[in-house]
């Protein structure tokens, strides 16, 4: 959400020669995704986003991702892709960080979403999930079960601060969900991040999809658990199911879950939240006093585990059982 | 630099309702304007810039900044310009705060200018200076010769912690110049901030001025002053006097200084390194420790106005005597 790294007219000219987009006509510095540099870069050939990849992004991973963005975009997805080089490269390197040309993307995030916003969500994911199927490249979920416990060792029981019992509450579905946990759900290239502020609308219509930083492979109704906890909730956190409904409805539309996917689902929710009460705990112990960004309040997510450790049956998610 | 507001995807849907400029097809927060909140928008009808206008602009000057934007273009200068509402109106209301929507000037600041530069912004400010001639409002300049002891009584005798001598020097330079500033200099509407980050170039083309908020009613030779400050010192702060010669030649090619002009410029280049000299101190005793934003060193506009002291004829800025 920062522009952490200056990038001066004259290096940025030299390095606007490698492509074949025209002149720098301007280039201001955007506030938007959470990791990296960006701007918005104005040449003889249009609109792109300049984007300079800081060091929370492992640059042995930027294949996976611009390739993916290629990849998804040949199959008719709408997604920025990056723009190659006039020697056919896509990652250059720019102010001493990796850095690309990425194709500008109209749309934008909605902040209220409706049921109609998650069921175009739903369907877009789903074609997401098969045209990912034959991406040549891997890269594994680091966020999945198996990284939670070293994140949740990294908070070295201080979640208490946050609100008391949360540690053993932690460690207690921590357990059960490693014990539970299925491994042989179909899978595939998920997007593992797809919140509002990634998919963007023109009106109601899904104008695509950005921000593919956290892709990975994983189960393919893994991405749905993230989508239902980060979608299907009020703002005071109350479950909507009519909104999972529409979700779900459109995801299989394009992409019918199998029974063992539609039985998971209760458990791969509990489990993405988790993953994000995790990941926000841990920000918000380790976040300085002061700091430039104000952690996302980690208590959000223990509501929502509440909700899905009550639920019984996948139609409570509005699956038809 | 930043994003201090948030705009809701509605509200500016329905802000948009108001203009002609077709539907909302994306927004992104930039980091660009020191006080205000800025978005690179993108509707049907093209890119322009959201303005939000922030606590440290006061509502009231609106109408001049604006209006004087709207009457440069008029005359043929390149700058943006703010889009009328249906209604008329330039200035609105979004997210609580006065807002307008600009157009989209290109070009980008230049980071390391060159004489070429200079004279580009000589001539460009001169046009400046004969086009606002015009302009029926006026705006007193709160940070000329009376504004200044205000705000080093502001300072409260603090500027020693800055550096050892400064109070005094500062103190003394004060009198001095409220003895000697010369107030029948020919006068109009100045621009009073055009560093290189205001002044937009594509290559070497001088592409427009942005950035109006600190425009007033001053002497125009005090506008070139505040210009040599800014672009004619080296990254150590030497003089550079074929920067000075190329700027001043610039400007002359358009409008030629008076003798009284050219006898007042060592003492108001003078008056204008106080000015960022008092500013940044004030800037630097009165920033939090941690901070989002560092504020910018007093010391450089120290060194400069040492450098201003020492001259003893206008002949020392490239200027035939």
């Amino acid at each position: 959400m920062a522009v952490y790294t200056k990038v001066d007219d004259e290096a940025l000219e030299s390095f606007l020669t490698l492509y074949n987009i025209g002149g720098l006509l301007s280039y201001k510095g955007i506030a938007e995704g959470v990791e990296n540099t960006n701007f918005l870069l104005h040449t003889e050939e249009g609109y792109y986003i300049l984007t300079l990849y800081e060091k929370r992004v492992e640059v042995a991973d930027l294949p996976f991702f611009l390739g993916l963005m290629t990849h998804l975009a040949g199959k008719g997805l709408e997604c920025p892709i990056a723009v190659p080089q006039k020697s056919g490269e896509t990652l250059g390197e720019l102010a001493g960080k990796p850095a690309a040309i990425i194709s500008f993307l109209d749309g934008h995030g909605v902040s209220k979403p409706q049921p109609k916003h998650c069921f175009e969500l739903g369907k877009e994911m789903a074609a997401f999930h098969l045209a990912s199927q034959d991406f040549p490249i891997e890269r594994p979920n680091a966020l999945s079960v198996d990284g939670w416990r070293p994140l949740f060792e990294d908070c070295a029981g201080r979640c208490d601060d946050i609100v008391m019992g949360l540690n053993v509450l932690i460690e207690n579905e921590l357990r059960e969900l490693e014990d539970l946990w299925p491994l042989d759900l179909p899978r595939g290239v998920i997007h593992a991040d797809l919140f509002p502020d990634n998919v963007f609308f023109i009106g109601e219509k899904l104008s695509g999809l950005i921000d593919f930083y956290f892709a990975c492979n994983d189960a393919f109704v893994y991405d749905i658990a993230i989508c239902l906890n980060a979608w299907c909730f009020e703002r005071d956190n109350a479950f909507n199911i009519t909104k999972a409904r529409a979700l779900l409805k459109g995801y299989e539309s394009v992409r019918p879950l199998n029974n063992k996917e539609r039985t998971a689902l209760p458990l791969l929710a509990r489990g993405a939240a988790l993953r994000f009460l995790l990941t926000r705990s841990y920000d918000w112990l380790n976040t300085p006093e002061g700091a430039l960004v104000r952690p996302k309040d980690p208590l959000e997510y223990l509501q929502k585990l509440r909700f899905h450790q009550s639920v019984v049956s996948p139609s409570a998610y509005g699956l038809d059982s």
